[in-house]
């Protein structure tokens, strides 16, 4: 399906489809903005005192007008401070997109047709590091506290906003274990959809191979009930851990016994096309036979 | 980090919490519950009928005697048509965690220090599919309409909430194609943070290998400007298309030539520990001399 980007707006003032006989405005200085696809964006500022019937009136003047004008969708952005008005564009039919902070963000698809405008995001990511220490084969595993089933499982937890899927790993391992560690590769990746604590969203947990820096156990005993470094072979073949953490246990015996190429996905990192922002991309590593030296979009 | 989790929640009335000498109360039906972490959870009804100097004199009260009997937090739940409410929450310091269609939810914290509430979903999920007719060595590829450059790309697009990744997979590659396929395996996952169009949350691209179920081309003029099965070969080294598309086009002629075997990550259905439902776990294709039979949790 195709759905509406939201950047590349040109402004214009939405005052402008309020000047009409027989209504008489105050000096509202709400900015409306159409983007490429014929949405409307309206941002009322912390600065913006408007009375809620004044509200009710523009905004209801406004909508019949987007409407007349062909307009898709109403993009409606109210400053926490503001939230009175809320109801009031919730009674012409607008919803919440998303809300963070401060501010909230509410829709109205003015078009026939469910709306195709994008949504928000789906996704909670959770990060795991398999620390294995390749001169003994033994690999780092800890117990959750605060669990009915004590189960072996690798260290980890959620990403934040903006963290590198490696950069979780290696975070969440010193933070529950004291170990530091660097990111050699992504192993595996599990999708779940109403994950229990993702408020309805889904959940990725990627697992992480990773090298440790050094071998000294301090962890957390508010996280931890326990955590040991255990022998691969043992934790691959052991009944008292998830079915994940035994089958990467598997997958990094099998790396560890015959090569860690046949398991890994590598990571490199490259500039994106329009932004000018960098991304990391993982995949198996190509042989260099395949490398190509074109210049690329 | 240890998040908090917001499940397990066990009720009792807040109320309780306000019939205070020199306080008279309305017959406030809220109720707040306590989670194992020691979080308050409030869940305002469309059916409260609060005046906002009772909602903001309880809040606040209630407030002083959550941090007096130690609570850690408060989640607020408030619909969308009581949105007025939100302001007087924003005042005794709650901002919001996340909304969605009728309801806002917001978190006050009441401990020292930054918040140790689970954050909400930080991703969005996009996936491609690379469909490669094995007869002819051709992948279906398109260029995007409305775009600056005209890059050939494998055919995708945003992943619907709790809908699985090979699932839009197929979905995207037929409502922009017209071409049926089937999920072969998972080949790269993007990871890229600030995404333009993603309401400055990050964006996971994942390109999936899938086999052609049709093959006449029958693609959407909305989204495409062409369509057509290219030659793999052509596609790994031409110049007109982004790195990603021609990383994995490298990476698809790898594995065409000399066993996919080699570059898939195979998907596995396995059920949940807790909340008995499934997920898909996704990693390369383990040997059947590694695969063990114990009971695991």
């Amino acid at each position: 399906m195709q759905r509406l980007c939201v950047r590349f707006l040109c402004g214009f003032r939405v005052r402008h489809f309020c000047s009409q006989p027989g209504l008489s405005w105050p000096n509202i200085e709400l900015r409306g903005k159409v983007d490429k696809f014929g949405g409307v964006t309206v941002r009322l500022e912390p600065s913006h005192n408007l009375g809620e019937a004044v509200f009710e009136t523009w905004l209801h003047e406004s909508v019949k007008q987007w409407r007349a004008a062909g307009r898709i969708a109403v993009w409606l952005h109210i400053p926490i401070m503001q939230s009175r008005l809320i109801s009031i564009a919730a009674s012409e039919g607008f919803t919440f997109h998303h809300a963070e902070r401060n501010e909230s963000t509410l829709t109205l698809w003015l078009k026939d047709g469910p709306s195709k405008l994008p949504g928000y995001a789906t996704h909670q990511v959770g990060v795991a590091g398999a620390v294995l220490d390749e001169d003994n084969g033994k690999v780092l595993v800890v117990q959750d506290r605060n669990k009915t089933v004590n189960a072996w499982k690798f260290p980890g937890g959620l990403s934040d906003q903006g963290e590198d899927i490696g950069a979780t790993a290696v975070r969440e391992v010193l933070e529950e274990t004291g170990i530091h560690s660097e990111f050699k590769s992504l192993l595996s990746i599990r999708q779940q959809h109403n994950h229990p604590g993702a408020f309805g969203k889904s959940d990725l947990y990627i697992i992480c191979r990773l090298k440790p820096l050094s071998y000294t156990i301090n962890f957390c005993h508010q996280e931890c009930l326990k955590c040991e470094w255990m022998d691969l072979q043992e934790l691959a073949y052991c009944s008292n851990t998830t079915i994940i953490t035994s089958r990467v246990a598997k997958l990094l015996l099998y790396g560890y016994n015959e090569g860690f190429h046949l398991v890994d996905l590598t990571m490199r990192t490259f500039p994106a096309v329009y932004s000018g922002l960098f991304y990391s991309l993982y995949h198996k590593e190509l042989p260099e036979t395949y490398e190509g030296s074109a210049t690329l979009l």
